[in-house]
Parts: C-alpha cells; sequence; structure tokens
C-alpha cells in the first residue's frame, strides 16, 4: 500500500504544479482540502448492513487492517488480533453464531479481538477494550475512505455472543472478540446520523 | 463548520474544473485522492506531548468535538460527555490530579466522559467504553487533520485516576471519565509508529 500512497501524493503534487503558478496561499488551500477530506471522512461515515456482490480485493483488506493497527494503545501493548472471514460458508457459520452480524450480504468481516498473553496485567487489563475500539474505529473509517461501506456489530461484553463466536472462530481461551466488522461495497445510499448536541459540551468543569 | 466543508468542497470543485476538460477517469482520481487523504490522515497521526503556545480557535475545538459525536455507539445510545478545558488555571489542576496527563504546554484538553444515566443499563453497560473509545479515537484523527497534536492519556480504568480528576472537574457520580486528550500546535515533529504486524491477522478462522 506504500506504493499507491506514494502515487496518490504523485498524483495531487501533479495536480498541483498544473493547476497553480503556484502561490504558497493556493498551497495552504491544498492542505486544508486535504484536512477536510480527512474530517469529511469521519462526519460521512455511517452504518452500512446491505451490500452488493463486488467482492473486496486482498490489498484492500490489507490497507484497512493496517489503519486498524495505527491506532494508539496503552503502554504501546497492542493487545489485538483480527480474524478476516470472506469466505461465504464461514460467513454464514459467524451469521448463525450472531444474529444480529448483519453478515447475509457482507463479502468479508473482521472480527477485533483482545489477546490477554498481549494485554497489560492486574489492573489495566481493561485497556484492551479502549484499544480495540480505537482499532475499529479506524477499521470503520478506513473502509469509508475506500468506498466501502461496514457495521460494528458488538460482540463483548454480552456473554451470549462471546461464547459462539469464540467457539466458530476456535478462538483460544485467552483471546475476546470485541466484535464482527461486517463489510461490503454498500447497495444503495446510506446517511450517517447526525449526533452533534452542543450540550453534552461542560467548558473548564462539568 | 458546515460552511466550511461546503467552501472546501467548492474549492475542490473549482480545482477539479480547471484542471480537466474533464474525464470520468480523473474525477476517479480525485475520489482516490481524497480517500487516500482520509487514510493518510490515519497512518501519520503519532502521539503528541510537546506544544507550542498558539492557541486553539473555538471553532476549531468545536469541528473536533463534532467529530468526536459522529462516532457510532452501541443501540445509538450517545452515553458521553465531553469536558473541555482551555483555561491555564485548570490545566494545571488537572495535570496535579493526573501526572502523566502531558499537559505543560498544552493549550487545551478535552475529557471524554461516560454518563451512566444514557448508558445502557444491565450487561451491555460497559459499551459506554466502546463508545467512548471510538470517539477519542476521532478526536485524535480531527485534531491531526486539522494540524493540531494530541494524545490520549488514560484514566479510566485506573481508580487512583478517576478520583482525582473527578474531583478537580467537579464530575457527579454518574459521570467516568475515560481519559484527557493532551491537545495543542505541536511543538517539532512527530513519527508515528509502525505497528503493522502480519502475524496479528487470522484468515477465516483462527
Amino acid at each position: 500500500m506504500k506504493k499507491r500512497f506514494k502515487s496518490a501524493a504523485i498524483l495531487a503534487g501533479a495536480a498541483a504544479l498544473t493547476l497553480c503558478a503556484c502561490s504558497e496561499k493556493q498551497a495552504e488551500s491544498n492542505n486544508e482540502a486535504t484536512g477536510n477530506a480527512a474530517i469529511e471522512n469521519i462526519m460521512t461515515r455511517a452504518s452500512v448492513r446491505q451490500f452488493t456482490d463486488r467482492a473486496i480485493a486482498p490489498d484492500t483488506l490489507e490497507t484497512i487492517l493496517k489503519a486498524g493497527m495505527a491506532a494508539p494503545t496503552a503502554m504501546n501493548k497492542q493487545p489485538w488480533d483480527f480474524v478476516v472471514v470472506t469466505e461465504r460458508a464461514m460467513l454464514d457459520s459467524l451469521m448463525a453464531a450472531h444474529p444480529y452480524s448483519n453478515l447475509k450480504t457482507a463479502t468479508a468481516a473482521i472480527i477485533v479481538c483482545g489477546n490477554m498473553q498481549k494485554a497489560i496485567e492486574g489492573e489495566g487489563q481493561a485497556n484492551w477494550i479502549l484499544d480495540c475500539s480505537a482499532a475499529t474505529e479506524n477499521i470503520l473509517l478506513a473502509a469509508h475512505a475506500l468506498g466501502l461501506g461496514a457495521v460494528w456489530c458488538g460482540v463483548y461484553p454480552t456473554a451470549d455472543r462471546i461464547a459462539p463466536v469464540k467457539t466458530t472462530l476456535k478462538l483460544p481461551s485467552y483471546i475476546i472478540p470485541l466484535n464482527i466488522i461486517s463489510m461490503g461495497y454498500p447497495a444503495g445510499e446510506n446517511q450517517p446520523k447526525d449526533k452533534w448536541n452542543p450540550d453534552n459540551v461542560h467548558y473548564q468543569q462539568w
């Protein structure tokens, strides 16, 4: 994927050269446009549950996994593992294990897992939940950036979901599935929810 | 901020019109460039702990908070509140409450909090941790997109940190601080860690 980033950078560079003669002001606008593209990607992401039958290329999945592993983790423990499911039979088995997993038309699933052998010991162990949630958000955002749709289907902390998902994926005892991220190319339009609420913001103190 | 998104879109649109006559292929490259900008923003984010004295404009903070609230939440509960601290005296008090909060040169802090009055009841309550972690990752990414630096300083699940932070911010009993995100304009360069490890990926099953 480094190659892909490079070619995008070259393309953007070439565009800038062609476009303008080229003032600093324009260069600043380009930086702002790049930043705004990242913000817009966050603001336009929506949960997608219906997909076309177009398969996801392996290098696209790898880019998404790299984005997941770019999340910060407490004490840099990276206490995670990722199971990628693309075979229809396995997606069906997962759907049987987790009826709210929206896998009927999905062409792939990523199961983000906490690994207790890599997690902080003692009181800090629960940090795996925070770390794997940050990785999940990166995965959702990367999928959206690449034209895919995805939805976070919760597994942890629901005991009734954890056990069957563990069995289906043959997860060792020290691995806890946080979620199933169902993915594919979106069928139809998906509008993001507007969740902005200024009442949620408190200045200086409560 | 809607205005800002619109002007960025207009700018991008104008650029596309000026740049090319304009083939579909070029339009696709533009989409790819926008998507790649979002991916690159994820891959280049780093923890930043040293800041210049340049203040953060209120509308920049609002954009970052909107990005936080754009995160998905279990059952759409949005079980969160955000405390924004920009006054030096309060930043110092927080630093006294949490010695690892990297607030010495920070010009702002966002404390992402779980609200137990909005959270799912029963077994699902712990979903506030996942939801607030996703919001935190959005905040870190939005800050980076806007040229700021930030770092996630953990509070929950460490009891010794939760109590003094609650006292300092006068948080009600039903509010749990997940973290302190210390922010500002970065002093110096900050390299992202390369955490990609293909051994973390398992295909179809463990």
